[in-house]
């Protein structure tokens, strides 16, 4: 049976995290069982690290063997037909020998979209066209304050305050890059919509449950003025959960990208990815 | 009674179009379910048009005459409460003397927005984080032809061929400007997913039924080289509806405004719309 790494994609609005659960629809689930109807067998598909529920994926990295005699290449197209819209597989490759998606990456990106709007103190409101991959803010956040803040969690740290390890691992993580930015929209947005996407870009050797919703309610916690950024240290320093700012939604967090450092060009070969 | 006019937007992909049909959902009767459970009456809302199946809207307009005491605020938020997350009330306001929807609109424009991939050949994909709100194009259309076709159908003409009219009404329409324009992503996307957003703006009096889709999938024809311009050209020219390329799919359009030439100023009041 060949191993095979695959390059995934989801919205993930309805389904309950990566993870398989009983119970309730995951994409882990949906990808096992559209791979079941082909091929008859149960196969085990393991993922770069589970998604909490309604988090998004660009570039989630799976590994699964299955009893396939065909081509990849056939295989991913019989594999797509069978899944939900919201779940696309973007490529598949051969997996290199020893290779695990969770256990051999070695840096993973995320990012989280939000939008400022035009005007301010109606907090509360919902934006249809907007909402299902953004995050609306209340008022415009200081971009400076948040990347000042940024700057102090950079780095290796122990993030306890800041999400929760998997059993039997610690909550040291080093974070590569971090950083809110203005994503300029040249297209104007009629009528004062929601008019200035700030988006946060985050890289880390791996990230704790929880934790880039965490990073990211903090950070805007201070761009909101909520926080000065010597509390966000001190929160950091004291390695504490009940001290982190409330998480943001998870509807704004897409998984962009998972890196391999021993396998840099795993999907390149793949035009189509 | 008070009659109010209202500023509505709503994510359409779940809806059977605006109008209210028996057995389906549909965005005008979700509009009048939740007023009826707020006020206990039967109120007929009306809108500035109809839209399609999995048409979105940021600027829909609506007419109603409701039952209420209390502020027009109170009245936007109670109402917001009770619709699904996919429709938001963004403002209301007392409607003028004489006020309808759809007879008094003057202008409406529509956005139809479509993604280009880096790659090509590979036609028949879904992309999960984009097609609830564009079209991924099989590959990138040339935009100079498309804007070469549209200054053609620019004017007063008879759309016959694109849409079909209300019962009692002719086919003639003017379109007053219609064009197709790269929107700068500068925000890198990662890993050569969908990279370049093409969008089709259009502005009319008023719209035949599925005129939008059919004259951006007539115009798309152009810039993918499956029409010669001179071809749209005698489309239109012959007044016969076989005549059109295939409609665009619902899920990249967009009522972006209604305008009203008599009333300006509608909802200009209201910041928060």
């Amino acid at each position: 049976m060949p191993r095979v790494a695959g390059l995934i994609a989801y919205d993930g609005t309805d389904f309950c995290g990566f993870q398989v659960q009983s119970e309730v629809p995951t994409v882990q689930g949906a990808l096992e069982d559209a791979l079941k109807e082909l091929t008859g067998a149960n196969c085990r598909v393991s993922g770069s690290g589970r998604t909490d529920t309604g988090v998004h994926a660009r570039g989630q990295v799976i590994a699964v063997e299955a009893p396939w005699r065909h081509s990849l290449e056939a295989l991913r197209q019989a594999w797509n037909q069978r899944l939900p819209d919201s779940i696309l597989v973007r490529c598949l490759t051969e997996a290199p020998q020893d290779f695990h998606p969770r256990f051999s990456a070695s840096e993973r990106t995320y990012r989280y979209t939000t939008w400022a709007p035009a005007f301010e103190g109606d907090g509360g409101r919902r934006f249809p066209l907007v909402d299902r991959f953004a995050l609306v803010l209340p008022k415009r956040p200081d971009l400076e304050a948040m990347n000042g803040a940024a700057r102090l969690l950079i780095g290796t740290h122990d993030f306890a305050t800041f999400g929760q390890a998997p059993q039997g691992e610690n909550t040291v993580r080093r974070i590569v890059s971090l950083f809110w930015e203005q994503v300029e929209e040249s297209l104007p947005v009629l009528d004062q919509y929601p008019s200035e996407r700030l988006v946060l870009t985050f890289s880390a050797n791996a990230f704790l449950r929880r934790m880039a919703r965490n990073v990211a309610g903090s950070l805007l916690a201070v761009g909101l003025g909520r926080w000065q950024a010597d509390e966000l240290a001190a929160a950091l320093n004291a390695k504490d959960r009940s001290l982190s700012a409330p998480p943001l939604p998870p509807n704004g967090l897409v998984l962009e990208r998972v890196q391999y450092a021993e396998y840099p060009d795993l999907f390149s070969a793949h035009i189509s990815c």
